[in-house]
């Protein structure tokens, strides 16, 4: 079956490949045209609610021992969720390892000396504790240690050695921010220090077996952080409803994350002790997980993992609102319907035309206080446009290649050129 | 945790009991009072979309040689269903054997005699092509192939050992009628006929591995048997919906299911040969499945299967569709919202009271040409009610527990009353 990931695009850079099992795994969402032929496949376990780090220990734990993968900020130790996690531990018999060095953007050589830990201590199972930088390297790790060798040789693009992944290390994952979805996908994201590239990966076999989603480790993320992670997880929904590869289960979960997350994203910012409304944006976060898992984002998340990439700084969310309304009006026209329904799941008004969405959408960012992002706080000027592009391609094409239209260059760097203030 | 489906009825009869593995999958999604606790986990891989048998041999499947169970029916190999998967087994190098005895209601003798062709022929996985019959007897066969001894040691109630399904073969479901739901939930109901039982079993052990939904195997289901079929999964998503047992995943499988069905189950009747009808009912069956997986039936299945078991002529969904305005019109004011929530998915109209959803279920069944069920022709008395709801109990007592509110002796003996005719 010819795949929409596998169109060739004019973009004169490396045509990145995701490696033969993820391709599998969305080769069969793509054949969408009035066909209605997809596929649906999330092993994940997830277990959801207020408190469940607590019930860690009666949960079916997939292994005996176990390294626990942090952040090497405090906020896990100072919370209590690392110590309340091991206690859990303890309870069910189970030794643990911790490893707790993991930044912001998570590097090569945290997965390797994980790896490295996992096989000297003996661990049979990998807890990913944190942001998405943990868990995702909780997934790298599990995958160095039980396929062995360099894990950039598992990296399909850019200097990565393309090897299939055959099998992984059981992975738990227990996110303490709303937003990356990774807890129930089968994506993650590392960069390589030496040679200054941060790629994505993905396998099947990455799908963590047991996701505890539990609000309770949410609560102390402060407003901004929360706004910036709950659009992460709005896009994630919103680009998988207009991908390419979006399919009748994708669209279920997208459509519903997108009308949680309007409701109870702009609550959980004002008012971050709201428990009711961080478990709602935790549950739409987790929706819009399994829609990266039966669909695929697009290529507003290639445009902004290029912008993230030279400008760390600038934190992943907000680079994604700056550039949301440019990006989204440019398909506008493409997808009438679906951006109708997407702002009538919002206002839970009939909506008149497309452009509701865009109206909408920046409504909500307004509530969420983030209207007002300036790329050029964060460095970038328009001359970094060009680079920011041919990197979004070389890194991103597969997610480029699912947009609603094909973009040729000039409509990308507009898109830079419209968000820019 | 306290669950609700350890409730205590009033019901003087044996309180059955699904066994732990499958009471652990429900605790799950039982304490919503609130909470928003749930869990989630269907680890089958689904594989929709017409045509899709064909593409068999390209998926990845569990063994290296298959024991097909079928039914003892024509109908397989007459429209060469068989044939089809036989030559995809065959281009994938893979082994197979032909069990083609199944009944519409499978018994004992025969999931015996499929775990000993298993045996005889090391077949290292099940395949179910059919009805719910045969699905049902692949998974039963998988657990006694697996687990040794005999089918109704694992089987909890009445009779049954009670056995823990510590292991099962891997199972392929390939559904050619739209409704059980069965490709992609951990059920399955085999009657005793020594003691003459019919009684559910469940275990996570028996989701299927791999589910191929092709429609294009739909197609020849006669009108009379797809209206039938398709309200059999109407219910299970109708009943999951306003199920104790519902959770927020649950509740947007089930409503979509009945959106669908309202819309596309009276085209397939009018029209059989409507493909995009058929595409359409068959996603919202398995949607349906999928509820089954995350919430539970309620009572209108225990009322129902108590009928059949009695009456074994009558197909089980003309029996839920006889006792539904009865049923349903008695939570009506227990359960307002959710009911105009039903109506609203079904008429795509604003409900003004939860007997509009009782108004739209009659429509839907006058259209599917079915509101004309009597149970009088299928030799019920009213003598039998009192026997029936003693079956009931004494077989679904987990599923009437599950109702929005609990149901006297009385009470369930009127449901029979006022859908008599």
């Amino acid at each position: 079956m010819q795949s929409d990931n596998e169109i060739q695009g004019f973009c004169p850079c490396n045509n990145i490949n995701l490696g033969a099992p993820v391709k599998e795994h969305l080769n069969a969402n793509d054949d969408m045209r009035g066909q209605m032929k997809f596929g649906l496949n999330i092993p994940t376990r997830l277990m959801f609610g207020a408190g469940e780090l607590k019930n860690l220990a009666t949960m079916p734990l997939p292994g005996t021992k176990a390294l626990i993968v942090i952040s090497a900020g405090s906020s896990m130790k100072r919370f209590g969720y690392l110590s309340t996690l091991e206690e859990q531990l303890d309870k069910a018999g189970i030794g643990h390892v911790v490893f707790d060095k993991i930044l912001p953007n998570p590097i090569k050589s945290h997965v390797m000396e994980g790896a490295e830990l996992c096989r000297t201590h003996a661990c049979d199972f990998v807890i990913g504790l944190g942001g998405g930088s943990s868990i995702d390297t909780a997934k790298a790790i599990a995958i160095t240690a039980a396929m062995g060798g360099d894990f950039w040789d598992y990296v399909h693009g850019g200097t990565g050695g393309g090897k299939a992944v055959e099998r992984a290390l059981p992975i738990v994952a227990i996110p303490t921010t709303a937003g990356t979805g990774t807890e129930i996908d089968l994506w993650g994201v590392i960069t390589n220090e030496e040679t200054q590239e941060k790629i994505g990966f993905g396998s099947p076999h990455v799908f963590p077996t047991l996701a505890v989603v539990d609000p309770e480790l949410m609560m102390s993320v402060p407003p901004r952080l929360t706004a910036y992670q709950g659009f992460d997880a709005f896009f994630h929904a919103a680009e998988g409803y207009i991908s390419k590869a979006h399919t009748p289960i994708s669209d279920l979960y997208a459509l519903e994350a997108i009308r949680i997350l309007y409701k109870y994203l702009p609550v959980a910012v004002a008012d971050p002790k709201n428990r009711w409304a961080r478990i709602k944006v935790a549950w739409a976060s987790t929706l819009a997980g399994m829609v990266e898992s039966t669909s695929c984002c697009t290529g507003e998340h290639a445009l902004e993992h290029a912008m993230s990439a030279f400008f760390p700084k600038l934190p992943h969310g907000a680079g994604l609102i700056a550039i949301s309304q440019a990006y989204f009006k440019t398909f506008k026209n493409d997808k009438m319907k679906r951006y109708m329904k997407m702002a009538e799941k919002m206002t839970q008004q009939k909506a008149a035309r497309p452009s509701d969405f865009l109206d909408a959408l920046a409504i909500m960012q307004r509530e969420c206080g983030v209207s007002d992002i300036r790329l050029s706080e964060y460095g970038i000027t328009p001359a970094d446009f060009e680079r920011m592009v041919d990197n979004a391609c070389a890194t991103g094409q597969a997610m480029l290649d699912l947009d609603p239209r094909f973009l040729n260059r000039e409509e990308l760097i507009d898109i830079y050129m419209q968000s820019y203030k």
